[in-house]
């Protein structure tokens, strides 16, 4: 790796502390995929995309800002991403998905929240996230409370635009939600000096869209009998999908896609025959999150789908193309945002119908629903959830997880249970 | 007390597990509430209350429900009983404070979620609240994740209602909550098959806004230097308040605050000179939950106020009174109910404010932080508070407790070392 000390320097980051999580990132990443056996080639980008994970990113991130160009950071899905590249700025989600950061999190928040929210704070009031220290500002929503609450702490460390997400999807929070988007968009112009255009706002739905059509196309190839790619390196992809310059990320999983058509057609998988396949559902897996994949796919099961923010909810359903005036683009985004089933909604029953609808699209077997410890939203969604899944006879189970590894043999044990069950049944039917 | 085996058995209650509660609250209220001193005369009806607490009121609420009235159940200061009061409803805050209705709570939600909620939703799915059963339908909102959620469980068991709080305060804000109320009229309409009018709605908000100024007075006695009655027994009235029939709590209050205008004059105190004056700030105590105050009033100090729903923002700010329109007067609520500093708003600054303010209306000499478990708005909240009262040099602690007592002898060590500070410091300052 490059020497990017300069740099992080200049980034005001805490680098003692930062060399400490540039020293165990490399051989934790190590551990989980490149152990995998069968890769595709077009993994190797993504491999380069995480060694330089806090290098040649944060540089183009350092040159857009010295061209007078602004860069956002965000924590969830429902930040229309098309309205910050349309004023010429950069979008990077910055969710925390590593234990490092919780600690640091801890200091101002309570110990009992959601590990993302906490890694996330720890990481800015640390400065050992150059993602953080590149960004000009934040942009929050209110969709749980501890996420509505953290932004007055982090408000502290940082500029930060809240967007009111409303809690209820009828035609009226549609609106709102346009009102909203309205206001960020002001936000943006404010932040960038640069005006949002319908021309330029079109341009960009449509590259965004693409991004989200290249993701699907990714997610089809795991619908396939034979699984070209692990769900592990399928959720490295949605997670590098955050924060990689769109265009480029857009040709190399377009690349990769070849290679996994191919791979369908000549039958490669890289799983053995008969592996149960896992529709994952739940709370979203920051990076370097990878730890209920890693669990799956090493207690003999495959993960096919994850009806998550880092999954489908992130590319799902596309943005109305075919608008050329600003209100009625807004109005289009609204449409598509409002779309995302999110468990912060109340009802939310739009989820159960995905969850179902994937389970059969992705030819799954069963499904775990991974929640982080204290997500009121998806832990009491899961009643609802199983209840639905039940009457349909799908299998499913809840785990709930943090980021530490103290409880992996026993998710392990869990697991191999799950899976047996679900292998006696395929047998019973066959 | 009468029998009402007939009444209760008409409201599809578990008249076996009623019972256990039953036997149960007499002695603990006794324990709690008759062992105090120099109780004012005025008390007596709130012990009648108590004692007819599954009775007479319910019979009340019969009544009225045969007379085709509908009755409303409710969790939180934001759904308007003007409007509900205006349609000839009867509203009933339901909010559970009870540890005996967490275990069925649990049967359908995670265990770790704020004990109100679970108590709340307990109540219900066990059939042993009268409350619960008498009403026709029951008004949830989207305030905090843990109720958004819940109002999809309790769905199953009983015709809801959700009002959607918009999280921020901005003039939008109030609109959209003006919209919410007038979707919340229109609901009310439809149940209760009466329209409300603005001359009803005119003459409800008088009456609600009486109410609000009987507690303002009742809280005014608790400003003297001699407190003429303890904290727990204004927090008592203050529960009272989300049931009893308007008029004749009024009334009653009123009768009561006579006698303790007296007392002020004749220097009647029922704490002994110089017990540290305590402002308790934080979640809602929903009646049976007098364990803070209990403990505060028991370990040396007594409470002077309460920030919180069972107090100040109950009743402070009242609704504009000058408005002839349906229309106007909507929004007229919604500026009074958009006013109250809960934690769940981002920001909530205001609330900041209201304890500073009300430390020192009520001449306090420390806050105590009351928060229930896994409760992340106040819990978040906390920090904020905390920074602010010590730069104004106002001690201050946090607890966090739920309903059962196996913490009590750990919090008493705790407040007696915060009431042994607080005298410190004003021996100090002498
Ligand atoms: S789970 Fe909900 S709140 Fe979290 S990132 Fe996804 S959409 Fe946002
Ligand atoms: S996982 Fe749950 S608690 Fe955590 S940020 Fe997302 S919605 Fe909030
Ligand atoms: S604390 Fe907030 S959510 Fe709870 S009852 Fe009060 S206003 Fe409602
Ligand atoms: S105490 Fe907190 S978690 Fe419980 S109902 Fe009120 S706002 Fe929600």
């Amino acid at each position: 790796m490059a020497d990017y000390r300069e740099l992080w320097e200049s980034l005001d980051m805490d680098l003692e502390k930062h060399d400490e999580l540039c020293q165990v990132l490399p051989e934790f990443y190590g551990d989980i995929y490149m152990t995998q056996e069968k890769r595709p080639e077009g993994m190797n980008y993504f491999n380069f995309v995480i060694s330089e994970i806090h290098g040649l990113r944060i540089k183009e991130l350092n040159e857009h800002r010295k061209n007078g160009k602004k860069v956002f950071g965000s924590f969830c899905v429902f930040v229309p991403d098309e309205v910050i590249l349309a004023a010429d700025g950069i979008g990077v989600g910055l969710c925390g998905g590593s234990e490092f950061w919780v600690p640091d999190g801890e200091k101002v928040l309570p110990r009992n929240m959601c590990p993302l929210i906490k890694a996330s704070v720890g990481a800015k009031i640390s400065g050992t996230c150059p993602y953080f220290q590149s960004a000009d500002m934040l942009v929050g929503e209110t969709t749980c409370d501890g996420k509505k609450k953290a932004w007055e702490i982090l408000e502290d460390y940082i500029p930060m635009h809240v967007m009111d997400l409303p809690q209820m999807k009828r035609e009226k929070d549609k609106e709102n939600f346009k009102d909203e988007i309205k206001i960020f968009k002001e936000k943006v112009e404010e932040v960038t000096g640069n005006k949002v255009s319908a021309e330029s706002l079109k341009e960009t739905i449509k590259l965004v869209n693409n991004k989200r059509k290249t993701l699907q196309r990714l997610y089809n190839t795991r619908k396939a009998e034979n699984l070209p790619i692990s769900g592990k390196d399928a959720l490295l992809i949605t997670q590098v999908a955050f924060y990689d310059d769109t265009n480029r990320f857009i040709d190399k999983v377009n690349e990769l896609c070849d290679e996994l058509e191919n791979r369908i057609e000549e039958k490669v998988s890289v799983f053995k025959e008969g592996t149960p396949r896992i529709l994952l559902t739940g709370t979203p897996m920051a990076i370097p999150n990878w730890k209920m994949h890693h669990l799956i796919e090493t207690s003999g099961g495959a993960v096919v789908c994850e009806e998550a923010c880092t999954g489908t909810k992130y590319f799902e359903r596309l943005v109305d193309e075919d608008n050329e005036d600003l209100d009625s683009q807004l109005r289009a985004l609204s449409e598509r945002y409002m779309g995302i089933n999110c468990a912060c909604f109340s009802p939310n029953d739009g989820r159960i119908d995905d969850i179902i609808r994937l389970y059969k699209e992705y030819n799954a077997d069963g499904v775990i629903y991974n929640s982080l410890p204290f997500c009121h939203t998806y832990a009491i969604e899961y009643k609802k959830v199983k209840d639905a899944l039940e009457k349909e006879g799908i299998p499913v189970i809840m785990i709930e997880t943090d980021y530490s590894l103290q409880d992996a043999g026993q998710i392990n044990t869990r697991l191999e249970a799950f899976f047996e069950m679900i292998n006696m049944n395929k047998e019973l039917a066959i």
